[in-house]
């Protein structure tokens, strides 16, 4: 057998977790790790057009695959994609950030290199690379097999990304020691619990469902990243459990199961049925922890009342002032299952998706595109949906049953939607990928069109156009010219870019965008559409910003 | 008299520097910020459309007039900016990076926001962002007055980046204290030398200039920096010093002085003659500190005899062992002038421009592209040099009398030149702004076509389509798939982007250059040409990349 070199033997073993893909920008310094992508069986390179753009198109793959490989080059590269692994970071996503760095011959001979500051500092980028992962190593030879051991355990155990430095010679060189053949991410027991205090935090959960009498439960993402979506909708299943997601969990919940009432948050709920609801409960149980982020409960409109809610985080329970600690979401979740007897009355509430408004010539509008749009997902497919005025809407949107959906609403970095999509699209291995995004956010990343168009991903894109950048018109006033947008004629990027066969318009009217959503459904290929939406009072929002602090224009003086 | 608000009166105080842009993204947290760009006489807000850009085009900028400005949100926004901010610290331009932050009020309530990981740690980011940067301060009303003058004064000494954070509130409330009326850039005092060290190093510098038989002078780009080029290239006249530039420092010198005798890198060396006189010298005045990077020493096959260098760096001279202090570069360079009697013999080289190649139905290639471009560039104009393969070419073209040149050896992220060259364009005053990239490096940031096409900037862009990094492709070794590209239709972007008036074409032959040559030079507009230019093996740059650690493939065992 042949001894692999430590790139390829890194790549081997992260490829083993169910990852066939690469994100990356290829460089100098780097090329032991981009050699060896070529070489590991099952895993292609996927040339990203910058850095910043890859590690979204991770971002965007690991939410499907529960893992995800980037690699960037030393200094310029890491740097570029340290906003977008933060992302991961925010959103819990183990993103493997694999890095060149100039070799240790280099190193001894005290050469300058370029990518740096004209000295001989080469680990000055380690520590702002690793502050956005919460694990990180330096691999060589003699360590790396031990090292990449402990980097995925804890990478998974946190489900947060790792940093991995890995210099040109010593990728090249062969592994000292004994690799270790991997299993694929959902064979991985990620966190482990001890049993007294597993036994106790379950016993406390049974107690106070056996004694709530409007009990509701509210589901975030923690349980996809951790692979236990599944036991928690068995849960909620058997319990009869209401259940409402916040807008940061949009798609963790299948919508069309019979408990969902609907999205939380404050003033911007989907209804005031569902924030009764969750107001009036006597327990809430959070499984996987709420974010209380402002966007995530309509400005701060929304909090929750600390004395009625249990939370069950990745590896802590939370009841009042009991904190359990080292339990594993999988084992809680497993055990309430087993033994919960709970069975609440149906809810009552009647969810509908959106009504169909405007047609024939009417001008597009927010009120005639989103009903539309609604009707065309099918179960299997997956909606993105890009930070801005467009997450507000959507998150409304009831999805149709077997429809996933994902955003960022917690980091909110506008521009993640379109590599996410593509990251999206190749992770997934039947159904389509639904991309929506407003022109302020997709501008950031647009270049990444050529990327799908290059490896025949057929994404459905809809990039709605009011020439400004929507939400933050809300946010900060409206009529600031930092607010207004480039003229881009958006629907002929994919031409200027070079896909192929993709579908691409530009449409004003709901009779247009009737015809091209028929057009879609017929093609056998990607589909790039422009909406031109005039700029749309956001009241709701508008009205949702409170002032504490967030939005104050003048100062509050004496 | 209204008292100004803190952004207002930081802005106002960078902007009496001479900075008349602001580049940037907008964005919840920074809206304190981005008002008060609105709001400062003289001062225009550049909507970038993304902060990598921004930071770039900021770059730009700052090489034109000495210093610019950089605006960029919390978090995801200046996460985003960081690899470009770093690239400006190498190479030392004062580019003021002015962040937003949740306000204090938010802070002092413990509330969750976004941009941010969840909780409540709301400083995260700022030891990162100051990383890129040589002095940072957050501001308040109460300190803003002291902290700004501190913070200017040690960006321009060291020629650095600065990190300056505004909270929403804080930047929204007036100034405590006696706001200060700032000077321009060039009647700014950047570092006082201490008398008695001065004149130790002035005479012990002119007494080797006196005694050296065959001196050469290499200057570098920290003459500009410092706003001493003109003294520097007085002093080389006054002593008819034989003078070179390195590869990083392409544009610093105007090469129709006839001091100038061409570019020394080693093997990469515009000629042999250079190389030889630079390698015989008896003294190397190194005015500015010369950067040892194998992009700038033909893979460190140009090293220096530190014995004959003798270096006047910013505030520091070295003369073998004997290093001067707190010596300014202006003070340094000023008294050299005043008292220097040495006067060399004319050095005997004569320096051509590039060899007209090829002609009609030729196909384009590298030997024809250069020296016809080389044959429009006028007095005044400005050539904008991404990195790649075409900075290896550019850097041996003579240069017309009058024409500078900017490019980004040290740091070498290459995208940079795009948003660079709009940075360049809208700094100047007079003269063209040209740009030549290749595809792989135009594909990271082309985007920002759409703010030049926005804003009526004029550019002159060559985009070299061969479609590969061609320089990876060079040093990784032939053949690997992830240097292949996109087969984006650039010529088309132009338009799709929005840009009006924009002569836009794609040329394969060298008859169809010469044609559009033409059409430039008539056209009242932007011009953007894609050059189609197979792959070329370049193989001097081949040959000088020998083994130092830096192209090793194979492990190197025993």
């Amino acid at each position: 057998m042949t001894i692999p070199t430590v790139a390829h033997y890194a790549l081997t073993r992260l490829s083993q977790l169910g990852i066939d893909r690469i994100f990356g920008v290829p460089g100098d310094y780097a090329f032991a790790i981009d050699d060896a992508a070529e070489k590991v069986p099952g895993l292609s390179w996927v040339a990203s057009t910058n850095e910043l753009n890859a590690a979204y198109a991770a971002d965007g793959y690991a939410r499907i695959r529960g893992a995800a490989m980037l690699s960037t080059t030393y200094g310029v590269g890491e740097l570029s994609a340290i906003n977008g692994v933060m992302g991961s970071k925010a959103h819990r996503l183990p993103v493997f950030h694999l890095v060149g760095m100039p070799s240790e011959r280099i190193q001894r001979q005290g050469l300058v290199t370029h990518h740096n500051l004209g000295d001989t500092v080469y680990d000055r980028f380690q520590a702002l690379s690793a502050a956005a992962t919460c694990v990180s190593a330096v691999l060589t030879p003699d360590n790396c097999v031990e090292e990449l051991e402990r980097v995925i355990r804890e990478a998974l155990r946190q489900s947060m990304p790792a940093y991995l430095v890995i210099s040109e010679v010593n990728g090249g060189q062969p592994v000292l020691g004994q690799p270790i053949i991997g299993v694929p991410l959902a064979a991985v027991k990620r966190q482990k619990s001890v049993p007294e205090e597993l036994e106790a935090a379950v016993q406390t959960i049974l107690l106070r469902l056996d004694t709530a009498k409007k009990p509701v439960a509210v589901l975030t993402h923690l349980v996809s990243r951790y692979g236990v979506r599944d036991t928690a909708l068995a849960l909620i299943e058997k319990a009869n459990l209401p259940t409402a997601l916040t807008p940061n969990d949009k798609g963790t919940m299948d919508e069309g199961m019979p408990q969902y009432v609907g999205l939380n948050a404050g003033n911007l709920s989907s209804s005031k049925a569902v924030r009764d609801l969750v107001n009036n409960a006597d327990l809430v149980l959070d499984i996987g922890g709420i974010v209380t982020s402002e966007l995530n409960t309509g400005f701060w409109t929304g909090p929750y009342d600390e004395s009625k809610v249990l939370s069950i985080h990745d590896s802590w329970v939370r009841c009042g002032e009991k904190v359990f600690i080292n339990v594993a979401i999988d084992d809680v979740l497993k055990t309430l299952h087993e033994r919960l007897t709970l069975r609440c009355a149906d809810h009552g509430l009647t969810l509908e998706p959106p009504a169909l408004v405007g047609s024939g010539e009417d001008p597009m509008a927010s009120a005639s595109f989103y009903p539309r749009l609604q009707r065309r997902l099918r179960a299997g497919d997956t909606l993105v949906i890009e930070t801005g005025t467009c997450m507000t809407h959507l998150n409304k949107v009831l999805l149709p049953p077997g429809v996933t959906a994902e955003g960022q609403g917690l980091w909110g970095s506008i521009g993640w939607a379109t590599p996410a999509c593509l990251g999206v699209a190749m992770a997934k291995t039947s159904g389509n990928t639904w991309m929506v995004s407003g022109d302020g956010s997709h501008q950031l990343t647009l270049n990444e069109l050529a990327v799908m168009g290059r490896y025949g991903v057929r994404p459905r894109i809809f990039v709605l156009n009011n020439g400004l950048y929507g939400i933050e018109d809300v946010i900060s006033e409206r009529g600031h010219d930092y607010d207004d947008l480039a003229p881009v004629n958006y629907h002929l990027l994919p031409q200027a870019f070079g896909c192929r066969n993709w579908l691409s318009a530009r449409v004003s009217t709901v009779a247009e965008l009737d015809q091209v959503l028929d057009q879609i459904d017929a093609h056998d290929g990607a589909a790039y559409i422009e909406v031109m939406i005039p700029n749309e009072e956001s009241q709701p929002m508008a009205d949702a910003i409170i002032d504490r602090g967030y939005k104050l224009r003048t100062p509050e003086v004496g």
